[in-house]
């Protein structure tokens, strides 16, 4: 059995962001997977997904205050500046964490762990809407 | 055809792992499947998974040194300190790492290049036990 | 329906490489899936795979500066230098961006975004030539 359906999430700002309610939401098929996968994929180059912890919101702020510093809005040694400072390093940022997630999915439900939630990483200060496509398949 | 397990590892020490071996016992049904796709999972968020070099001890060691010193322990800026100097560096470390693997099956095996292996990546001090969900599907 | 093919790309220098189109040209039986996912797989431990931007080339080489500053050749704390100065920044590299991509497909195509397109990262001075196993399922 194959499902796929888009998201459209609304703007968020910049800054990492639980999204697990919204995702399950738009897939109501996952109810009647045995066993499976759900595959979230995010159709833009600036933004990214990962997994990680789910209940305090410092964890969060910590992801957004790091990545800060790893990957340094207008980066000296970057060429392609023209699209604002925010830009070249939303780009290597959506790389370090990637662009989709495929989740294990068990007798209706996705197989997290306890702590585990869907993170939108917002890479841009004016990112926009942005579009997921979710793929469901199983038996 | 799909298959899943849950395979729970016994507690390792900080860094990185093989457990190539512990997973493909963990699915026997890998033998059946002539063209598939083996997903591993890790339901935790401060421990990851990734794929590399299954040879030298020391990459693995050089792996630790090397995310310890891009991601630092107590780093002065986290602010979710309350469970440890290694959790906030743990979280980040295991989403630059990532919490899956999906690897190719051909013929009832892994279809892996010669010096590839599955590592458990282990960012806590005591991280305990780790549960891994194994999905197998193909035909 | 499952398909597994494999691809060999020739040798290219050290840096990062749109590879969109042979990807696609490996896998005709794309064009008769409906709904499915595309799997890409890299079977080496010193290069690895990327979603990113398609369109400038100066993006690929800021991907380039940027990783050679974050993981720099011949660091002073690795232990595993007997392959040369290039090999174990190399593999950490291949961990931080990853050994495959999951792609979805819609009606015959992969269903990425604009400006998303498959990038080859190749992180040594002399790769050789890099093979891929897709692997295709879907309806």
């Amino acid at each position: 059995m194959w499902t796929q359906h888009e998201l459209t999430l609304s703007p968020m700002r910049r800054g990492f962001h639980l999204i697990t309610r919204e995702v399950v939401a738009a897939m109501p098929e996952l109810a009647s997977i045995r066993t499976g996968l759900l595959h979230v994929f995010i159709q833009h180059t600036s933004a990214s997904l990962t997994l990680n912890e789910n209940a305090s919101p410092d964890v969060r702020r910590d992801f957004e205050r790091y990545f800060n510093h790893a990957v340094p809005d207008a980066w000296a040694d970057f060429e392609h500046t023209q699209e604002g400072p925010d830009d070249m390093a939303a780009h290597i940022k959506a790389s370090l964490l990637g662009p989709s997630l495929t989740l294990p999915v068990r007798a209706g439900k996705l197989a997290l762990g306890t702590w585990q939630g869907i993170y939108l990483c917002e890479h841009r200060d004016q990112g926009g809407s942005r579009r997921l496509v979710l793929t469901l398949q199983g038996e």
